[in-house]
């Protein structure tokens, strides 16, 4: 199947007065911030960067970058949700002409200081057409890498921020955004194999391999996971062993297995307000210019699950909600398709 | 919980005056050869020691033994089924002593002689009181090693045969005859917690590892599967990538994961008759004179899935028929206890 | 020490006209090439693109380009060498800019015309002031990723090509060259302790890992070892049994181990013209715009062989000749520095 | 070659009226007791089950015996040595039949009461003819498994203690009493290709994998190491980098790499005294009756290291000394042979 949407998909994007390096960080807002930091620090191992009195920043164990994941205590009556998707840019300079184009499409913008928090400098917050809460990073105070300190680690251990995953009501209109107005390629995608092509997942791509943001079917907009990078699949099962012997098993949700899609292997883990998190290894490099995305049949059960066993519902269904420029959760909208049903146009 | 059942499993079984080695064989009748030596030998890599008109003898790639596994034609009409499930023996006058026991216990019994199959000398074959067609075996013809011999290794690659698993109407009756006519002793086993304590699984060995024979609580008798020793963990993932490369993913049925129980790292597959393979590595050492067994609370659920996946329903339903004295599938029973009910005495 | 080379070798490379993405490609020059096929192909198991009479293209399991490794028939009386070291650029415009740019170094350079051989488009040869045998390739034609077909690997196996090490008499002044002419960022450097400090390893990128092309003291213009990606340790592991496996355990020169430079996995070959690869895995990400190179005192022992392990002598000693523009091997001079030496300008 | 030295070392032993069961403790005298707990609990993370004023008693994670690892800190002027060297017998009345056996050969010997140290019961040591202070354990108090409480392990880690080997001056004389006073069979050995053939090492066992206790030619009576279980190859390399990381990578003696002499994957750290710990994994089942011994050529490079690297002279020169019944270090003997270099009688 070489069609129409696999043309679509192959495009090379549009020249941007931007250049978006990769995605890099990821704010949650928790209901318990104690609970939220032993999951990410005590149990997974990740790095206390900082803290604040309502907030917890953590880094992985090669990142230099100040910190990748903000943990925030949630008000009081207010929902687990995701307050920031982070997207590293080059420069400063990046920011202004960012601020520009959101600007001219009439989306909501905002700029943020230096020094709003620790070891962050001048950045831009905004939404996207589809309600996700973006956050561009230009300038951020560096650590020095603790990769190979072994003796260390603990958890898994992450090692960077890879890519976030969102669930999206209308996957195909959400690429030409990703696509045309921030220059993001597409390195794979799943579609129906029954005309028309409708699209059910698509894995988008600054940094050259297979994703910085996958915008997957899903009741949206909602964040699915974001994962960070396993040295190796070992890592990833010494992971899961060391949550099953503290008995926090539970916490595992999928996995570990290895996908189709990215040959990733992976394991999905859910935090103590449901967030999802993925450790990821394995996947390959994207970046020459003729890198063409590949396809998979939403009937391939291989596509979503290389070894063939079947994701539970929870991993379909269940996602965080993300907050709008008004700080409350954004109104949801039901995906058209349904990889599991192999449906299109389902709820048209 | 260390009451009656625990010292009941605890207990030095009777001197015997053979010596059982370890599990060291199974028959599996096929329904179609060549497409079993294919999963054999094919996909999993195992070595064909010989082959005859019906039958395909094969080994693993540590084994010396002629063979651990031979695929048998299955007659006209005839059901894929168990035809033997083998023990090896220390020495000839185990098989005189072993066919005494079984006369005097009335159960059936007869002399092999020395070649019937290739690489094979004199054996016992006899049907323990529940029905499961057990074989001793004597002297076996010796191969030169080749674990050692990487460069030719594909698909797993099987190491050799650890050991066999058996879905049993009646565990704690079974555990009278293995144990006290036998000699095995029970490293782990699964009971639950409500009185009366029943059990619903049990692990027994005679080799200083986890276990050479399982017992656990279904509708028998019937194997549920046999085993053979991975290396590593990492084999066991690659043995998964290689399937799901040649596009057979459908033949796993559960995992890779960890057991709860021995500690294994493992994976389940399906033969082309629904013959159940573990891939198995990780356990550990039981042979201390004064090992005691060790007890899973039937409600833990990382007994089974260490990581909590929980095991698809035919794992738990579905297993190979066995062949009685007469050359048909024994009759089955249903078992009084169900792990995944927690229940006890549902069928009494 | 974060003085003068720190400074140095931290600066960002100035724009330039043209876009190299990555080392994509070497060719050498072998004395048989059936032995030569027979190692990359047979024993490593890459996968062959095509063959002509005298040379035969190969390729990693996760690259699409047609070919990564050229193998030619050296001619009669000619000594193996290297014949091209390959980088891809983003778009044939580079290929005029990279010209105008050597044109006026008055370096020696040469269009390559499409279909020169199997796969390739039109490429420019050239060669650096230091006498390294560089080539720029644009459009390569493509085939179906085959990174999945683990059932079909077998070796290595080898992913995709990822780096060059050169041996280089003054890697100070050659930086200067790839820095500043060619674009490329340093990742890591070893260098004295003793004032004046001076650099004898130098990792340097285009794409966002830790090389892409590495200049390390000795005698030179030589080729130290070209690498391929393995996709985590157990590969390499996998890769040394099955050499050994093979009987061919005397290709291993050095490791498995892992450097402290890079973080890398590794294990260096010598192919039957004594031609070095490395198989190497789990580096790191340099992509950020702030990110700022590792410096390693040549007197810490962890900084080549980070578990310890001395290198041996050939290690350090023997590299790759190189063909001039004339088709001769490159005349050699010796370095100014010693890794081992631990000494300075010690040839002065 | 398969001549009179194969049949001597594939010889059945001779009945015992005891039964050894396998390799269980070793007691180290160490010049810093601090340091030294330092270096088996603080970096390779063994469990410390006990101290008393000049002892610390370590066990694996997968141990119950109360310890395997004895820490005792030597007198003031006295070296570091060896004290006793563990093996378990099935019972008491073992203890009775080995005292005979020894007093039957005018070897010294003494009774050890229960209670003499922690977690120990009734104990019998002797001396064997060679010089080596063996001691024979019964009962020792039993502690719960914690080698699933992955959460908790750190460095290694170490599971079980697998087995000891001793530098042996003459190691065909302590066959015979190895195999013919104490049961021990042969699992592989190592002999010149010239005749009269010689042999420099010997793999003896009595639990059914490749060793409990292995002679190898060199001055001694020392003992050249003992060896800890690792899981898997990738717990052998996470203790490296984990080592490493802790900048004390100068700890790690040899490896990691696999041995073609047991097919172990292995690595060889020194502790604060020289004393020499094997991280080992990945042997084979040796307990059919039927199991005879694997050459290997003393020419044949793979025998020690299958991957090839050389071990370092330090590996083949320096051992452990062992006490002797007046609690001083038993004199020292050169061997008449040397593995390196392959020559015999070369002391004579």
């Amino acid at each position: 199947m070489t069609g129409a949407v696999q043309e679509l998909l192959s495009a090379t994007p549009p020249a941007t007065p931007f250049d978006i390096v990769r995605a890099a960080l990821v704010e949650l807002r928790v209901s318990d911030l104690t609970a939220s930091e032993h999951f990410y620090a005590g149990l997974l191992g990740m790095i206390v960067s900082a803290r604040t009195d309502d907030a917890v920043f953590l880094r992985g164990w090669e990142e230099r970058q100040h910190h990748s994941l903000v943990l925030r205590q949630a008000g009081a009556g207010e929902p687990a949700a995701v307050a920031r998707l982070g997207l590293r840019v080059r420069g400063e300079d990046d920011l202004d002409s960012l601020a520009s184009m959101f600007a001219a499409r009439g989306l909501p913008w905002r700029s943020v200081e230096a020094g709003r928090e620790p070891g962050l400098g001048r950045a831009l917050r905004a939404w996207d057409p589809f309600g996700y809460p973006l956050e561009f990073l230009a300038a951020v105070e560096q650590f020095p890498t603790q990769h190979q300190r072994f003796d260390l680690h603990r958890g898994a251990p992450l090692l960077r921020l890879d890519h976030l995953n969102l669930h999206c009501p209308r996957v195909e209109e959400a690429f030409g955004f990703y696509h045309d107005a921030l220059g993001f390629r597409c390195s794979e995608y799943i579609s129906t194999d029954r005309e028309p092509e409708r699209v059910t997942g698509l894995w988008l791509y600054r940094k050259p391999n297979v994703h910085d943001v996958a915008l997957t079917a899903g009741t949206g907009p909602r964040m699915h996971h974001f994962a960070y990078w396993i040295a190796e699949p070992a890592g990833v099962l010494r992971a899961c062993d060391q949550l099953a012997g503290a008995a926090r098993s539970e916490v595992i949700e999928r996995g570990p297995g290895r996908h189709g899609v990215s040959n990733a292997f992976f394991v999905y883990l859910r935090d103590p307000d449901g967030h999802r998190i993925e450790l990821y290894s394995c996947d390959y490099w994207t970046g020459d210019p003729d890198h063409r995305p590949l396809r998979w049949s939403v009937n391939d059960p291989r596509c979503r699950s290389f070894w063939g066993t079947r994701a539970p519902d929870s991993w379909y269904d269940e996602s965080s909600l993300v907050l709008g420029p008004d700080g409350q959760p954004a109104a949801l909208a039901p995906a058209r398709v349904d990889e599991r049903d192999q449906r299109s146009e389902v709820l048209a």
